[in-house]
Order: C-alpha cells, then structure tokens, then sequence
C-alpha cells in the first residue's frame, strides 16, 4: 500500500524540520553528546507517580539526585533510601512546608527540577525553579490558570529556562499514535480535519481515595471543566501541527449534570457518609469543541465518573481515517486503497508499516528490575525519560516546548469559564505570540 | 442476565404511559379500527423518496390516492402510472408551479399529504396542507427555519390538525435503536447522562447530482452548521425522553473549514468546472453540543464530506454504555454485570434479549414485489407507514409529535447561528410551552 502514498508532504515537512527546529537534531542516529556529564535532578513531589520518574532517572547513567522534596515523610524517606540504594550520596530533604520546594530551588545546584506534586503546585514549582536558573518538568496540568500559564512563559522567554510537560507518555509513548503521526506526516490520511479523543476513563475508584490523596477528589467538588486534558492534546496537537504551523483559535464547552460521585459515595460507603448528599460541581461528563486558526476541529471528552471502557481515538483527514480504542479497533479506511469502499480494515499492518523510526530504533538494554511506581513502562528506561536527558546535554528544550505544554493544559481553565458561562465561545491566547506561524511541525526524524 | 436489572424505573414508565400518553393507546395487540376505511392521501414530491412512500402506501389497505404533486413531468407521470397499475383511479396532477401544492391543498380532500419536496418547501407544505384541513408528514427536515418551526406549531393548535416527521425511520425501523430504547426504559443502562450520533456519511457522489438535485448542493455553498440533524436526533430524543420530561435547553456548534468538496470537484471534473473554486460555506465537518434542562448532554455529528465508514452511536447511561457502528460491535458494558470490569461486551444477546415488542409483534403479509424508490425496506410494509396508517384511523397523532419533529429540525437553523459567531451558545425554544414537563417519556407498549 505504501507506494500508492503521496511522499510529497511528507518530504516538505522533513525538509522544513531539518532546517529550523532543534528537535530535529535529536534523531536517535546521533549518538549521546557528553554521555557522562552529571545531570542533577531534583524531585519535587515522590508520591506515586513522583517515586515512578525518580526510579527512571535512578537507571540513567550520569543522573545524580542531590535533592528531594515531599510534604509527606513516607514517600520521602522512600525516595531517600532508593537513592541511597543506587549508590547516590544521601540527598538533602526538603518538606517542611507545602512551599518548601522554593527552598530547594534556591539552595541546591541542578539542571532541572520534576514536579510529581499535587495539581495546584505545578505551575508555582515550575517558576520557583526557571527563577533560580534551573530547568522544570511538570506532570499534567503545568498550570490551572491563564494566568499561570503566562508567567510561566514570560518567566522562560526572560532567564532563558525552559518549564514543560516533556515527560508526558501519551505521544512519544504510544507505538499507535506515533505510527499514526508517522501516517499523517507522510499524507496517508491527507489533511487533518477532525480529531476525537479524550480522557475517558472511569476513575471513581482512584476519586475516593482521601487518605491518600484528599486534593483529587475536590477538584470535582470545586471545578466544572475538562479537569485533564493533557493526555490526549499531547497526541492531537503534535498531529495537528498546533503551535506548528497552526494554533487553537477557540473553545467552546459543555459539562452533564453531576450525580455519579453523590451515587458512587452512597453504593460504597452509605447514605450518611458526607460525599453522598456534597454538592459536586463537575458534571460527569463534559465535551469540548476547539477550532484552529486553519480550520482543524477538536472534540475532546473528559469523563472519569461513568462506567465504561476507555474512550475512542478518531483522526479524520481527507484522505482517509483512523479509529482505536482499548477493545475496538484499529481500524482505517483510506479512499481509494482500502478494499472495500467506506468499509473499515484493520489497522495493524498499517501501524506496522508505518512504526516510527523514533520507536523502531529504540531498543535500550533491559535493567535489572521493574521501575517502580505508577507509570508502567517496565525494565526498559522510558522513552520521554532518554529523550529528556539527552535534551538537557545537548542543552535544547524537547518536544513539547514551553509554549505546547501552556497551551494544552490552558484547555482546564478555558473549559471551566465557558462551562461556566452555557458553552460560551472563549478565545485561547496565542501564547507564542505570533511564532506558531513559522514553527515547523515537529519531527522526530 | 435480565433477572439482575431493576425493573422500577420501568414500571414507572409504563404505567405513566399507559395513564397519559395517546400512542401507548397503538400497541400491536390491537387490531386495527376501521381497516377498510379510505385513507385519502396526497403526495407532493414524488422522485425518489417520495415514489417509495407513495409505493409503500399503495401497498396498504384501504389508501387512495387522488391527487400527486410534482414539478417535473417524469415523476410526475410515472407516479400517476403506479396508481393507476395499482388498480386505482387516475389521480390529480399538480405542479405548474412550485407552489401548486397550495392549490392542490386547497382543492383535493385529503386525510394527510405527504411531503417528500426539496428541503425548502417542506415547512410550507405542511403549513398549506393544515390551513386546509389536512394534516402533513414530511420529510426531513421538517423547517429550515424557527419563524416556520413556531408557525408550524401554531397552526397546529389554531387548526388541530397535524404536520410531523412520523415516517422518520431512524428509531422506529431500526432493530438495534429500538432494542437500545427499550433497554433504558428497563433501566439496564441507569440514567442517561450522555450520546454521541450523528449523520457521518460520505454523500460527496450524491451531492454532485447537479442535473437531479441541483438544489442539494447550493445548501453547503449557502449555509454552515449542522444542516441534517434529523435521522440522529429521533433517536436520541426518544432515549432521553426530549419533549417528554426533558426538554432541550442549549446548543454549541462548531464547524471545521471547507475544502472536500472543492477538491472532490477538481478530481472527478477538472480543475475548471466551477465547483472546483467556489466559495462553499459548509465546514467538512460539524459538531454540535447540546445540553438538556435536566443535564443530559448530547454530541451531535455532521459529516457528509470526508472519506469515511458511518459514524459512531454511543449512549452512557449511569449503569452502563452502549456502542455501535457500521462495522464496530455492537458492544455492550455494564457494569457489575458485564463479565469483566471496564471490557466491552458483545451486545449482540443483549439486543435479542431486549428486542422491542413493537418490532418482534410486526410480521405484515409480504408484497409481491419489493417497494420501489430510495427506501429500503423490501417487501414489507415499512412499520412507520403501519403506524402512521393506524394513527390517522384512529384520528391521534402519531410518534415524533409536532413539538418532537420542530424540535429535531430546528437544530438546523440553531447550529448555523452557533457556527457564524465562533460557536457562541444559543437557547432551544420551548415549543411546547411548558407541556415537556408532563409529557410521559414515549411508549409503544
């Protein structure tokens, strides 16, 4: 099939990569620059998932972890003692207070810092590090507000650091979307119109969960928006070349009532116990319409409180269109080459043909054991973890920039003011102000 | 699985129905009034869809037809020859000018005309056939416009006589949709929170009828939104009991941008046929969000531009979720019931299990030859034509009311308000003045 496909788009867009973007220069042919230059990494946050990022960095040669921060000692002595167990000098511990993180910014000597924290954290770790000259990686969202998101850009473009969402595994993670990327840029599915995807993913169960973690489930309490969108904006803005040659123009969203977690409460725990009469702001399932300046159309869901398998990904372009959730699919269907007409084909020998070249070609020796914590990429160190540290020696921003990373989690706040509002049309703010237009889509190659 | 469901919220529904609402009076186990008592209808439109409907009414007992309406001479007369092969008397021609329909309206006596015209004199069909006496079916969409919609509603009650969209096929002759329906009103999938359909159907080839149907394609060079709402929307409106102690409350739309047809016009005819540059207004793609007072929520696709197999029918309900599209399950999950957590299930024994008595209690006589025209249903009798000809005797207004029917069409007009100012959100009229409220939810049982 791959000889009846138009290389012609595929050849300008390498072309262009090639020319002007720095993430083009970390092809995986290049070998690593200085391979055992130290990188000190400090850890802000080592809960569950904070404690996963850190075991991944533990198995890269040259990370040496000088400091850590928790609020709580248990995952903090956790961490201690792994980095003690690698045969790490004892780090200093930081925690005494919710901000202590500022601290550790100020005292300690690092090249980047890993923010694992509760939400409304992100964006205040992300600043505290740029302004003390050190790089930052956020877990999703990197902000809650447009105003955050704009001192985290004013805050890069002045000391010249960089705070991004680069460890996100939902693109470079994915042998499917990287292969449907790799299908886009090569015009199978001609130009992209329309991407379906979303956070669909019934997580009552993690909701109610307040021991351990009493800020998750407030956020349902307190908000009425798409609360996570930076899973699947991580896939759909790389496919849609946003801050690339494209941007998102506006955002209009709609949430559904709100009874599951009332419902759920009172199933688990009875009538009496207070979150089964609490009063929810999050409606149990919200969607959101996002057009881009040249026209692509977004339908994001966000839905974590219904029953339901994992949720659709759908890339329409005029060629031809792809589906897959867990459970159903892959399917495609191009005009003209699939063999049947407006009929599905599976999907697999596409995705095979199609692997990328970034996930081909990396094949990392096995470590010893399982990387612990919550992120479930095994012995092998995770693709966005090796792509970070060999970002941060080679001195560039990786994929995902500052710019992308604002821009995808300001969907939150946007959808929160038009939920608020009947599904009020909102503008998003070109945070690039005026770059998306001659930035080239992004390239791996 | 059945005995795990709870009945109670289909007891209720039942004995509501049974309480207040004239269809729940239809039910198959009845025989017909007055069998061979003349059903006098008239049709105008007769090319491809309205010669099915005046062949399937042929079929039926006891229906004259004495007067058809058409402005080009073919249908016309090869309509005026299938009644008079049926054995009737030679009917009325009408169609000197497009609104001869008046004139036949005013000068025949009908019981009901059919209206299967070009999108644009539907409304005034309906209207010309109640100012005289007459009710109206007609196809979809039944207005393109909300000053026609209310005028609709209010001639209705002013004359008490009818205009609706009952031979609307989408739920009523769809084994699965009503299969689906009958299991939320037994509960098995809990409240409805949320559901996606839509009209996803690559129609590019019959757009470009222009010697047929040159008024099909002027729509997407004049007008942007969601322009056939109608097939979905009698689904989904039935599911969510809309009009029925629901109603609509607000929609958002919006639309990707325009270059399929351009294309698709360059391809099959040069790059010098006019349509290959003209300006078309219609988005390759549309979405619309609608909410309903009581919070459900509904996505609504249009696409009839883009390669594609048809799009997805999902419905979440609190329980459960249902998926189905041409080629993709049906798929079922329930939850506690489905045999493993979060996994699909195949629906296929669910939909027999719960088939809808109105479908399963319908074997009509075969005919001698299948119903000609663009249609569908073969030799039998299509089940809306049964029950429209058993509401005109039994002088009640058949499903899909004259509020329901505006209702659905008015997404039409709604959606293209939406569009042309970037999505803003608009409020759904209330047709029915309040009346939704004690409306009991649909019943055929």
């Amino acid at each position: 099939m791959k000889n009846k496909i138009d290389r012609r788009n595929f050849m300008k867009v390498t072309t262009a990569a090639a020319g002007g973007f720095a993430f083009s220069q970390l092809g995986m042919a290049q070998s690593y620059l200085n391979e055992e230059k130290p990188l000190r990494i400090g850890f802000v946050g080592v809960g569950n998932r904070g404690s996963y990022h850190l075991d991944a960095a533990l198995g890269i040669k040259g990370v040496v972890v000088p400091a850590i921060c928790d609020i709580k000692d248990t995952p903090l002595y956790r961490a201690k003692k792994w980095i003690e167990d690698a045969g790490q000098s004892t780090p200093a511990l930081y925690g005494k207070t919710d901000t202590d993180f500022v601290r550790m910014c100020e005292q300690e000597d690092l090249d980047v810092v890993i923010c694992s924290t509760s939400w409304k954290w992100h964006g205040q770790v992300c600043l505290a590090a740029m302004n003390n000259g050190k790089h930052a990686v956020s877990e999703v969202p990197i902000i809650l507000t447009l105003d955050e998101a704009w001192e985290i850009v004013e805050t890069s473009e002045k000391t010249g650091k960089w705070a991004t969402l680069a460890l996100e595994q939902a693109l470079i993670e994915s042998d499917y979307a990287m292969a449907v990327l790799n299908m886009i840029q090569q015009g199978v599915l001609g130009d992209i119109i329309h991407i379906v995807g979303g956070y669909v993913h019934d997580l009552r169960m993690v909701k109610f969960n307040p021991e351990e973690e009493p800020w998750r489930l407030q956020h349902s309490v307190d908000r009425n928006g798409n609360l996570y969108p930076d899973h699947p904006m991580n896939k759909m803005m790389a496919m849609m070349d946003i801050n690339h040659g494209d941007r998102l123009d506006y955002l209009v969203s709609v949430s559904s009532g709100a009874a599951m977690l009332n419902e759920y409460t009172e199933q688990q725990y009875g009538s009496s116990h207070p979150y089964a009469t609490q009063n929810m702001a999050q409606g149990d399932t919200n969607v959101s319409l996002i057009r881009t300046m040249k026209g692509k159309l977004i339908t994001l869901n966000f839905d974590t409180n219904t029953p339901h398998p994992r949720g659709i990904y759908r890339v329409q372009g005029s060629k031809g269109v792809f589906i897959r959730s867990r459970g159903i699919g892959p399917y495609i269907y191009v005009d003209g080459i699939s063999p049947e007409s407006h009929q599905w084909e599976d999907a697999e020998t596409w995705l095979k043909e199609y692997r990328h070249p970034l996930v081909e070609n990396y094949n990392p020796a096995a470590r010893e054991s399982s990387i612990r914590g919550h992120g479930g990429r095994g012995k092998v160190t995770p693709l966005t973890w090796h792509l970070l540290a060999k970002a941060l020696r080679e001195e560039k921003m990786p994929f995902f920039d500052v710019y992308d990373s604002v821009t995808s989690s300001a969907v939150s706040p946007l959808s929160e003011m038009s939920v608020a509002n009947k599904g009020q049309s909102v503008s998003f703010p070109d945070f690039t102000r005026g770059k998306w237009e001659k930035q080239p889509p992004i390239s791996f190659t």
